[in-house]
């Protein structure tokens, strides 16, 4: 539930040393190192291929049809961040195009997550900011009504803080909570430093059954082979 | 974010008296009473119609196709409260049926809100549970892996928190943050008075236009009316 | 593409006796009448069973989020008519309760189609307004910018000219454009005379294979019955 | 993948006691006894409330907008029976109404499990003769392409093959083979027989905790309780 | 609704020259220049990235699974001319691959716009044919029945009437009325020439809150700042 | 309906030859080859654009979050094989990346057809191991209970039963029956004969209503051209 009418100018963000050696390994594996908690609805798609990013979150919640918060959000980036918005009903106008896309990355914004839908796509990918989004849509908004900035928002079904870190590549887009980034990355560094042994095993032909020891366990639970 | 594999046992809920009034009033008044925030997404749908229930959140946190928290979140209700439940992933398993609804009842629950599928829905009619769910599914559930009770959820879009007052009707499911609540009734109260004169004007033919006086706002705005 | 910020006052309605026997004859048989075309989109449910309508159009096009011309299509509406809403946007708001049914009922309305959400369903069902729309909701509206009253409309898919005639019931709703409404009644009616004749053949245990004569035709196209 | 333009006469139905019995199991009942598989895709749901029923599998397979095969159906049902249509493709058209009804009950059919649309809603419940669909829609549908009747079938995500048995309620659709059907029905009613006794235990106000022996392997799964 | 069996062979076509530059603008400043409606819905996505297109609306309605019209509609093709497929029903079926886009391109075409599917997309990108769809589909159609070429159709949700802009690229299809061709042309034209200072503005760091004097009305709003 | 928890060693793979021999054929032409029939719904995609593949199908039914199975699969593989992968309910997260793709790979897998999400799949893309999937997402799975190899599988709506051919590209995925594989592969080779003619033809201008001889049959079912 929300406040609405407020922007909260100062935050606490993660630590940016942390937010910023997230991206490289990525939303799954940071997933993973959370437990598997964290992930926004995979309806959230990149409005084009090949973009890794994390940073810290500063949240916006929009009204439908609206984008009057957005400009609100600007003059709140800090170099490092990644703007998350939300919206209070499910809208896929198109909040955000090459304009704001400007500004936001004349301030510092890495990404925009938006549940909701973005414009000026193919002129976003030649600028390189990154955009994650449920739809991409020419409709544009007003700027009539309120909204928030930096509240706890939910986002595509997560709930985030001003503050978290956001990890976001192909595969999704992730929030780490800002109490837990350190241990997270740590977590997520250390199941990456393992993935290069595995992988050259499972190439030269070892199987995964063997890899992990699972033929006991799936003999276990009753798998019975039929020839 | 979700903390995995905890119940808090002592939540502070709601003013119950506060909570109890709210069902009355509905929960369209409430929503509007709070500006018109609060709501679950209206997917949530009453398995029968005619329920209309309010009273204080106990949440719980399932994973997908696994119920084992549902009989954890059953002893921490008490008398008045409504069980909101969420997934960790979109699922419409049938998480919830007669006999956990026999064991809800004994324990006081009046309603469950749930992000995922129930079933026995007959049984459940019968027996005067009124529940709130995203699907209808004869498929059960295992009990194998761990969530969390009474930890703020995100359920259907909305962030819920253990002790807000949930209200639910045929319209739909609103939640009223604790710290709100005594201000929201007192509001949505105010709202409903004046709802028997206006309707009475409007059944004498009297228009909205006229009424609210909407009609020089409406020129002002430029309408035009065509002969 | 539409017109925004006008009402139309004077509007060419259906023949008032043609389009009040559309009712009697249901919406399947009329949309068979016409060559299967003309019907709105099956996600269009009425909020309780039972009902079944026919009248003409009045028309309005409303804004994401906004039901102010609801308000200006009240003052259009005539004894005998069905308001139709459509939205220049999806929108799954609840536009509608019972104060505007009050409102609706007194200016002689049959029923709401609406490509959006309505509220307050049990009080309408009460009422016996009966709505036909996409969703549920108890999200309200706010009254800030203009559309259109007694355009052409899509709703659901559909295009609608203000005094077509519209026809409503559980299997969902069809719109006959004015100037095939004489004839469409005609050849709905020629239809439902055959009804009765075939029911009574079908259930003493004659196949439709045999009554229509389907069996030739069956072979001809290379019907195999394997044994 | 399917075989077009055949329709096999002699099918092996299941033993018709023991379709008959499982009926009043319910579909949740046989789901679970057959180790929760079998299901239909939850969005199949009646269209009227308080159905339940089973029977054996006449097949058919239909054309997008084409039920020429349902009269084909109609003469291999036998009494008991219950049809299950597929479509080669995805269609909410309204295939069945009350004709189609008539001559299916004169045949001895007790319900249509179809993964597309039906009409004629509120003559079929008056009839009472049961229909789980994906969709309710006026639009008909005409007789000119080649299906199949009584092969193996795909329909709302679940293989089923002729003479398998079929079990419908408020809760859904399940399909138990042919082969499993005695076993599945023992299986289904030694369940049942348990029901009344913990349904007593949990309206007595024993916990599912205690009465399941949770408690222990919640805490050795972790679960930490938190005052 | 709609009128089958027929084929317009003299539409009035938007002015060729306004047609034409409408392209360079983009769908979403068209669309804002228009009052933001005419949009189709976002649903319609380019098969492949890249495509900016405008030309004059050539329209044609099909049958569900059945592409004969689109013969029909290619012999109506000019040069310059977009074609704009609806479907009497939601189909998703490939109606249209590299043989009809080789007949297309033929005649002049610059693009289909189908709501419905597509087949070949490989093909169509090598040839450079753009097609905005509802999906991608290997599934063929037949050649069996009558619909319609050059009557107004609804598709995606939008009135297209023949001779109509149409404004397709990366952010989704825009239909701008005939009528309204030119005046929408100057409109967009003149948003555009502003949109290099704003962008310099805002590439220099000013925000828009100044560059759109925002700060007063959000003040009067009730914005709240909190540090 | 499944058997649960085996996994069939010695399936009879269609003929290598031929199962090789339809990618370059195309889904398209492969399934207008098959009558229409055997195509899994649209929703498959590619994860990324291009590729055109075909062989045997290793099957493999997964419970929901839960990739157990596709380990036991990976032994079952042999060179020219795809693995379809079904799930037991509709399930998004993601099943398989880039380790799995890497063991797959070196047992020499082709490609994996999955009805349930992916991850890694820049990486994928990076390795040239193609995906059709219903979703990307970072979401893992674990390794819990049991499903099945090897059985026959629905998968996105279609009957696949291991040893069929596979083939899939940019316009979806087709099951083409071991039995069928054969005269299947003759019939599209022939259909692709004439393509190049065809192609010709059209892009000479001359119409498929002449090409095709349509003019008649359309003349005869009733179309009207109004000048």
């Amino acid at each position: 539930m929300y406040e609405l009418g407020v922007c909260y100018r100062n935050i606490q963000r993660a630590d940016a040393a942390v937010a910023d050696k997230m991206a490289a390994l990525g939303s799954a594996t940071v997933h993973e190192a959370m437990g598997r908690v964290g992930l926004l609805k995979p309806y959230m798609r990149p409005i084009y291929p090949g973009a890794q990013v994390s940073g810290t979150a500063v949240t916006v919640l929009l009204q439908p049809g609206d984008n009057w918060m957005m400009h609100v959000a600007a003059e709140q980036i800090q170099p490092g961040d990644i703007v998350v918005a939300a919206v209070t009903a499910e809208c896929t106008d198109g909040y955000f195009g090459d304009l704001l896309a400007t500004s936001f990355m004349a301030r510092g914004a890495r990404a925009l997550i938006i549940d909701a839908g973005v414009r000026d796509v193919k002129t976003l990918q030649e600028m390189g900011f990154p955009v994650w989004s449920r739809a991409i849509s020419s409709k544009g908004t007003i700027k009539a009504t309120l909204g928030s900035v930096n509240i706890p928002v939910v986002c595509a079904g997560m709930l985030v803080t001003p503050g978290d870190v956001i990890v976001a590549d192909d595969d999704g887009v992730v929030c780490v909570p800002r109490a837990m980034a350190a241990k997270t990355l740590e977590a997520a560094a250390a199941r990456e430093s393992f993935e290069g042994e595995k992988r050259a095993k499972l190439a030269s032909g070892i199987l995964g059954l063997d890899m992990y020891k699972m033929r006991e366990p799936l003999q276990k639970a009753g798998l019975k082979y039929i020839d």
